[in-house]
């Protein structure tokens, strides 16, 4: 039987791209090869990774001037990538620390250039989404940096800062695909493929051409967005397989309607859970209202002990990785677009008994 | 009907692996998710990273003193790397330059140290193995850097280079799994996954204890192995997908006797391979024969038109994937473990009858 699988990432994916993909895995559309096995170079493969990158600018509505790059190494090397190609003006980028991936983004940074924390919510552990003005940001930054859902501490940016004609990079690993956006306010976007996507092993970079080039000349080749845009995301050979998932995975949701309706049943996985959540007397669920992420619903009982307990009875229940991070316990639900209205039904029934057994 | 694939890689990978991972997509051993869907943080996964390592370890006698890694990036990114990490000392390198691959690490290298090139068969486009003493190499280098199996040119270290003490950093990417090594005799060994291993996103770092910890202050993060090491490859999410294919593949192995009876077979694969080439006077193969390679077996008619009627004529015999790297043309069959001998066969009887209809 499938679980409910609220994980944080890797997690649920459709269940008809899992079975399209067992179904395909021998032989391709009848070419005799694995996708696993494919020549990157070969015409099959090269439509693939194709129809992947369109879809996906259908989805987004992603501008022409945008190019968009299927890399490896997570959201961790775009930690580095970002300064190392963007850090080419002023040396100096400012960023919104709003919790842990943020925060070492930040950090990573400092080693190439002049990093400045323009805002934190850390001193309240990040249960709510700072919102500097426009003139707090230095002028002459080359970038501003945000992580627009914050996986850890199930906070989103409901709301997008306005940098004025300031570059801004945003990491949306945890939501991307869950809402539409309007990519020409951003500079660059990356997102690893786990949560929203496809399995782990890619990033997917939206990055605007003017950005691409200008790379620190000492920058390890596979760090330069130039080499991968000039490429086709083919300098060397990328991660076929994972490209193929989420191909399959972009045309699940075109096939469904796109964003839209996706977003529309996020909102409602995501109200009925909060909803619950803030009439319960048992439960608490402590970010601002108004920075509340779609994707990870982060609660606590107020009892540590009684939260591990949670997590095991749940997960006899098949609603399996309900634990908070390990950094800070608790609980978190991550709904991403993959799990099923009735994952959070079911969720929603055992909090309830759950309360009853131990108030 | 499955193919025979002669690709470079990405390449075949055994039938019975593919069947496994297809027949546990939906549902991993009962546990109710898919591998592409589970926590990098659960036990399910942690047990299956475990055991990838714990049977590589077995199939290479890997001694305790080196770390097995799992990362991403490639080949390419390990250009970058082994010089990030390894040129600490003298700030000196040497390269000895074997094919493209060689060359362009040798290139990235040269942006972080002093490389020197000691050797280089460019010349003679690469079709031997040039053979350094031990005092062409500079006494204080940081490391000696080759290739030991080249798969767009089809040669192969059948000796290991006497480098003394200096520390030995090998790319067997197109060969690992294919012989047995003596491990201690390198410093660092990587190996992209997409030939012998599993789909692409995935490499192999085996890398001495010693050599750990010692990267540039300014080394991008993911770029630090011990980073990785002390991490067990999960400092970030790794690419679990990958990870756990690769181990279906190393049981395989292991379930088969090890590397020693697959050696075997891929010599007489090769044997059969090169017999029928050097007995031909239709086909040459142009690659030393001392340094042949059993993998990437290149050859060519001496008529580029020929050389390509020949790559398309295969291909509707099912016999996919025979044309040589796009940048020197002409044949590769790439033989590698997945290879049954009734692909050698079918490929032999093939030129044999476009031989005879071209003559």
């Amino acid at each position: 039987m499938r679980a409910y699988n609220f994980s944080a990432g890797p997690s649920m994916l459709p269940e008809e791209v899992l079975k399209q993909a067992a179904e395909e895995m021998l032989d391709y559309h009848g070419c005799g090869e694995s996708v696993m096995e494919m020549s990157h170079r070969s015409a099959t493969f090269q439509q693939i990774i194709d129809e992947a990158e369109q879809d996906l600018r259908t989805l987004l509505s992603i501008p022409d001037n945008y190019k968009v790059l299927f890399l490896q190494g997570g959201g961790t090397l775009q930690f580095s990538m970002v300064p190392l190609n963007l850090l080419n003006g002023s040396g100096k980028a400012d960023y919104i620390v709003t919790g842990t991936w943020a925060k070492k983004a930040a950090q990573e940074a400092e080693k190439f250039g002049d990093i400045k924390v323009v805002a934190s919510s850390e001193a309240d552990t990040f249960t709510y989404i700072p919102k500097p003005k426009r003139e707090e940001f230095r002028e002459d930054a080359d970038y501003v940096y945000i992580c627009y859902n914050n996986t850890i501490y199930g906070t989103h940016y409901n709301e997008i800062p306005d940098v004025g004609d300031l570059t801004m990079v945003a990491d949306m690993s945890s939501c991307i695909l869950s809402e539409e956006i309007d990519v020409s306010k951003f500079g660059l976007i990356f997102a690893g493929a786990q949560k929203n996507v496809a399995p782990a092993g890619m990033t997917i970079v939206i990055i605007r051409e003017d950005l691409i080039g200008r790379a620190k000349a000492d920058c390890p080749i596979s760090l330069d967005y130039a080499i991968h845009a000039d490429k086709g995301s083919m300098y060397n050979t990328p991660p076929c397989y994972t490209i193929y998932v989420a191909g399959l995975v972009f045309k699940h949701i075109l096939k469904n309607g796109g964003i839209a309706p996706l977003h529309e049943k996020d909102v409602a996985k995501a109200d009925k859970l909060y909803g619950y959540l803030d009439a319960s007397d048992f439960y608490k669920a402590p970010v601002a209202k108004e920075d509340r992420s779609l994707m990870n619903v982060v609660f606590v009982t107020g009892d540590k002990d009684l939260d591990k307990a949670f997590v095991a009875e749940a997960r006899e229940q098949g609603l399996h990785n309900l634990g908070g991070h390990r950094s800070i316990g608790g609980m978190r639900a991550s709904i991403y677009n993959a799990m099923p209205m009735e994952g959070v039904d079911q969720l929603i029934a055992f909090m309830e008994d759950f309360a009853k057994a131990h108030k």
